[in-house]
């Protein structure tokens, strides 16, 4: 699927709105990939972000893999507006074991006030990509909201 | 629905197992209730637990929601267990605005290999609850590997 | 959880607009309550109903499912108006045995423009109900698309 | 991805236990492609197939799709098992308005206990295709009961 942005600085805006995400920094996330329908974030391994057998916590494979999402759909909002997560589900397909994490957010289908997401998050070990995770996801476009903090 | 824990020492292994996560320590979080089929987890605002608008990130809503739910389930497990997630789903139903968050992770389901939780989280503000995220979850038991780090 | 209805005329827009699903027909099934926020669909068990063990197919479960809470969600909107599913899940927990299946929608949040619903499917066996699907399900309210065919 | 199917009959064993399937035959699907790892649907439209708006019914679309799904799975399975649903989560993301719809399941992970598959359907109008929903699925695979009513 092919998308084009309606905002041509679609790309500074998703940034900068990244780096307003103050989890992003906890736990050491970038954004890697910024395209019109299409994000990813990369996060190395950290002993402080396992689960109980030292793999990374499927909560914090699934931060990513939302804000993935969330920042995919968002390259094709209008300047003005802002993005909300209404709902997303994960399934984890394998241990989500290895030196760094790629999630790997995809507009599945475009709407006024919907947006429809793909997600895939993959465990980078000894340099070969696995797996980890497949999700699907809804967001909401906020058009009355800028984004940033209130007020 | 009133479940019966077949390990009489089931909350010491849950808090072991909890302890062993590293992201409920780099977040903060900290579990408040652990009963046959119920887990309570509570997590205080920061400021780099947050989303571009300055809320708890749906990720972090999630991430303790997945570990309630899945403690919950582990509580139903012989003491020999472990637990994985195999999936869940969450909506997003309000900003996660408060001073702090309540993950409620319930046992709707228990069977021999497939348990079923349902989730709950809600933002306290001044003192005052409100939901802000239901889900479902499915968790698998495994029998040939116990709890803690491979190896 | 207590709702209001906006309309008072809530009851009868829900019958009409059920009577208007052929699937519910061709099913055999039929709205029992409608409450502001609340709808119980009923189907008695026929073989052609059934997956390839002789119960409830889970796509049969998910329908009545999915116009319980479609319905829940609808009864809070305006005269106006008309409801579409944006997604659901559901998690099969038991196999949908018995000579009916009782499936409820229960409006958990209701927004301006979606509803978030919880679904439930028991199956009566031996006139003893058992869960057998839980859900979550996310609706949407449209404004300017009056219930009915189009045109 | 491609995948080998560990029984060389799959294929019939497929088809005899979509025969099973009564509401598959009071719906008017059938199968049209058996592969291992891949089975699509094919549903007619009909009127009696409808919700509210003379579309086919959000529940008729998802049956189809978690046939597909459990069918993709069951192509991989032993000659002695079965497949059930765990749980599916659907995305309708246009009305699935068209002469007929066609379902597709993809296995994305095959696992001993647990299958993952991709679900997506498109309603063709006109000659022409257009996804109207897009699923994720959890099947599991039982080795002690075979497919076909119990006794």
């Amino acid at each position: 699927m092919a998308f084009t942005a309606a905002d041509p600085d679609f790309e500074s805006r998703v940034h900068a709105s990244f780096a307003r995400q103050g989890i992003m920094r906890l736990l050491g996330a970038s954004i890697t990939r910024v395209e019109p329908g299409a994000v990813d974030i990369d996060l190395p391994f950290r002993a402080d972000l396992t689960q109980q057998h030292g793999y990374f916590h499927a909560g914090v494979t699934s931060t990513i893999a939302d804000s993935a999402g969330g920042y995919a759909a968002y390259t094709l909002f209008p300047a003005t507006s802002s993005v909300l997560t209404v709902e997303f589900k994960v399934n984890l397909v394998a241990p989500a074991d290895g030196e760094r994490l790629i999630a790997r957010g995809r507009v599945k289908k475009h709407g006024r006030t919907l947006t429809i997401c793909e997600l895939e998050v993959a465990a980078v070990k000894d340099g070969r990509e696995r797996a980890c995770a497949y999700g699907l996801q809804t967001l909401i476009r906020l058009d009355a909201v800028a984004d940033g903090p209130p007020g």
